[in-house]
């Protein structure tokens, strides 16, 4: 295949879009590869889409590698089965809804879960069927509060879904790891550098649960490392949990007047100076702070959460959201306070949060807050904090929540040393499902006894479209794309840098030969100078440039090599081999 | 590549299910092609997938063969740009609108012109960017009244859509041209019986117009043919409009009482016998019958037209809706009639219809009713008609309209012969959009002077998800599916009839080299009576069936051709070449 840049659907941009924040998505827009349509949703130009279909290639011979069937389903979907398993409403606000001209309700399909669970009860009725895996690549959709960075977040977008389906937990974890190898076949080839974490599986239910993160500055995602080989999503990590003190021989707690301590900082100081602990000096991993939100429940109702943690740690919002999912995190607003007078802002303490107190107000708290710990926190009075207050003793919560932010150097759950913080793009998710879909759906089939039993079934995610920006993060420099040749929309950019006869006639013929040997040609064959051409060629990122210029009449080309940005001179009647071994065409 | 049944997800059927009527969805559900998700609402099962990405792939090749550029559009699309060419509210029903969680409108793509020529505008700013062929193959929406026959006629829908961008008329035709021709090869590789029409352009605007009709009884679009060449889509025919008539002594208009007259035919015995013509009988070709409809305009108001039209003819619905598209037509009810109390229901006559009239009804006429020719016609009043009252003389019409039904029989309006009417299902639609959507959208290009030209574009579709129930519908028995080679899921269906270790390990063994050759392989190693293999492999329709049977102890097999019933035998030995030489692999 010869493209030809002359007749190409492409104009590239020297400026980034104004509203393209990370590289990606400036280099996708600025090279011709996507435009915007609307806020997160984006068209796919000739140069993109050949690359998200690579993409879509790679995905499926891994898929059909490991013998899942590919199907297709409608992205537009009935409510009934999304009823049936609570998602249409757990969805909140995140779901496309709409009504067709007779009233019925309908979905734009973010995930499918329901639709191949009913799928394989239409067909499948004995074990003799299981073990089955089935996929699709898909355009779903998703309406994202906030989609960013182009196709990173978009709010239409390709996936591909896979889906197993077993007949025992055995069974599950050997799909489940058949999954994970065909995922890291994927990303291999994706060439991403990527990591596989400990994920929580969120709004999708089940057990079992990793992600794929590309690692990137601008990913949404936070994760965490040990030296030891632990890795988790930001929101998978779990505190490990101190022992509990005794605490006969402690203080008996005490209120006290602490006027002018308006920060952690300045009451940690204050409490040193006036009401010093004997032991060792008070810090701000004494102070216990009680944070009120509110959760929007799926349903539209509004119930107030309070949470207490250690003052010297911040509640991580996504941290706090994975745990309280499908319910929505929104602030307690003035309003809310004004209609909880026995709430002191600022002085909040255990004594008008504990359980059997009258705010009635769900408590929960932070994992490190075991029974014998000792704290300063508020009084629920005005410029008063009470000190000595002894969790188990003076106060309990009604229940543990993982909310804290995690910090560089907090131990690993597992022992296996301090954990330091990255960011990633997710990429991939897979996770056991379990008996959620199918028990909701009453998915059985007869096993070997003939008796019915309900299917396990796993879930198994990659971003597709998304893949194309992540590789973009991956593998850029300040010049433009780089992508990975199985990616890349051509093989070699030849590039005419001249315009005699005996320039364009080699050019021409070399294209020829090397379209005829099987290699992916984009040619520059338009009327412009060389250097527009070159600024172009690095931009595009196809990885092999052939330059065909005045060295021709010396029977010299030259070959440059886009990531490394090294060059080499090479013989023309050379070029056609040496080009199809680097390629392996 | 192999397909073992034995893991296959598939459940053929054995009866037709309830809601299908036409062959096409009852094979291609009965096989385990397709399953209905939602009213006209489909997923594709593995089989089915197959042949859809087949089809895909035909189209794929063709476009890109005459230079078209694939590019992906959003299907969910922003009002905006609907909204400036008019067709936000001209779709009417048909289109899915929906809001997203900020309250924007959204609609889900019927078709892209709009996109297309913003992105081209975007893109695309000199003449020397032109010609531009840009296509797609994309999931479509239209919310039909009556989504029929499964995938014939769905809600959810596959197209390849394409958009030619030309400096001038002339660059149109060629581009008009080569779509032209690569739809001839597209629909020649599908296998398909097909018939190239003369179209209206319908809600698309536009002139040139033709479309790609595959034959089928199931058909939903009427066509006419003549023995000189002539094709047109019924919507599309025009009467030959014959010579005026002198009316200088043509006898006054009468009015006459006509008791017992309630239809045409005992008018025109009364007639006959009561007030006789003096040239030649009066026939059912010499009453005019005014038919009275409402039109629902896509603004939502209604708006009443009368059709005046020979008595021997109905109105043609279909042909009727083409002409007042994007109106819909409704009935003109009992109520209508209450509130225009000077109609007299059977009796309306060009009295009450006249431009010069109370009434204010718009009023076409049929193209047959030329000056000088007379009339029996309702006197708009009960039991009464009048005689001889003569077109251009005694009344005229506020225009004409082609909406009366074509018969067999009918001359051609070129003059080469009587039409013959057919049935046809559409496939494809080629048409010459000119400036329309350039205009509403402001896409204009500078030319060779750097005067700024407005582009003219076509629009040309290929309906992909149809053409596998298209292709089913015209090829395919009593017993099942019969798949051209190109579409089919596999190349050959190799039965393993018997359970002996020779048998079975002939057949694997057959499988494999033909795999290794290249050949797409279905092999049903099922643990099922040859019987039901059979059964499922004619009702699958691969297009050649291999027997590995008892004859194997001999070294002979059976090779089956679907869709003629012949069978062969072959020696185990050659049925590697064979088949090979057969499939083309």
């Amino acid at each position: 295949m010869i493209t030809r840049m002359s007749t190409l659907f492409l104009r590239t941009l020297r400026e980034d879009p104004v509203d393209a924040e990370v590289p990606s998505h400036q280099l996708l827009v600025r090279a011709g590869y996507v435009r915007r349509a609307a806020p997160g949703i984006y068209s796919w130009l000739p140069l993109g889409y050949r690359v998200l279909r690579n993409v879509e290639r790679i995905v499926r011979e891994e898929m059909d590698a490991i013998g899942a069937q590919e199907v297709h389903f409608p992205a537009l979907l009935p409510r009934e089965p999304y009823e049936a398993t609570g998602r249409w409403t757990e969805y909140g606000d995140n779901l496309f809804r709409l009504k067709d001209r007779k009233g019925g309700d309908y979905l734009l399909g973010p995930t499918h879960e329901e639709m191949f669970t009913l799928l394989v009860k239409d067909i499948c009725s004995s074990y003799k069927s299981l073990p089955l895996a089935l996929y699709q690549i898909q355009t779903k959709y998703r309406d994202e509060a906030r989609p960013r960075a182009g196709i990173l977040r978009g709010r239409e977008f390709v996936m591909k879904d896979s889906y197993s389906f077993d007949i025992d937990d055995a069974g599950l974890d050997a799909s489940y790891l058949r999954h994970r190898k065909a995922y890291i076949r994927i990303f291999d080839r994706l060439g991403l550098n990527y990591v596989i974490v400990a994920a929580t599986s969120g709004a999708m239910g089940g057990s079992a649960s990793e992600e794929f993160l590309a690692d990137s500055e601008v990913g949404e995602d936070t994760y965490v490392r040990s030296p030891g080989g632990y890795a988790a999503n930001v929101e998978a990590v779990t505190t490990p949990v101190p022992a509990a003190l005794p605490f006969d021989d402690a203080p008996a707690a005490h209120v006290e007047d602490t006027p002018d301590t308006p920060t952690i900082d300045t009451l940690v100081a204050v409490s040193n100076e006036r009401f010093p602990r004997a032991d060792r000096p008070w810090t701000g991993a004494d102070t216990l702070k009680n944070l009120i939100v509110m959760l929007r429940l799926p349903d539209g109702t509004r119930e107030p959460l309070a949470i207490g943690l250690p003052g010297d740690r911040e509640v991580d919002m996504k941290r706090l959201e994975a745990q309280v999912s499908p319910a929505e995190v929104e602030p307690f607003t003035e309003q809310d306070f004004a209609a909880n007078p026995a709430l002191v802002k600022g002085y909040i303490g255990p004594g008008v949060l504990g359980s059997e107190n009258a705010s009635k107000i769900r408590y929960l708290l932070d994992p490190r807050i075991v029974p014998g710990t000792r704290w300063i926190t508020g009084a629920d009075a005005n410029g008063r904090h009470v000190y000595d207050l002894t969790a188990g003793r003076d106060f309990t919560g009604d229940g543990v929540i993982e909310a804290a932010e995690i910090r560089d150097g907090d131990p690993a759950p597992d022992g296996s040393g301090p954990l330091s913080l990255a960011r990633g793009i997710e990429m991939g998710h897979i996770f056991q499902l379990g008996r959620k879909y199918a028990d909701a759906l009453d998915l059985q089939v007869l096993d070997q006894n003939g008796k019915r039993v309900t299917v396990t079934m796993g879930s198994y995610g990659v971003g597709v479209s998304r893949a194309v920006a992540a590789v973009a993060e991956n593998s850029h420099d300040d010049k433009g794309l780089i992508w990975p040749r199985e990616l890349a929309p051509a093989d070699v950019h030849v590039v005419i840098a001249g315009k005699g006869a005996e320039i364009v006639g080699a050019a021409e013929d070399l294209a020829a030969q090397l379209d005829a040997a099987g290699v992916r040609v984009m040619l520059d064959d338009r009327n412009a100078s060389p250097g527009v051409k070159f600024t172009d060629a690095e931009l595009i990122g196809v990885p092999t440039i052939l330059v065909v210029g005045r060295g021709v009449a010396t029977g010299v080309l030259e070959l440059k090599d886009r990531r490394t940005g090294t060059s080499q001179e090479i013989a023309v009647d050379q070029a056609v081999d040496t080009i199809t071994a680097l390629v392996g065409a």
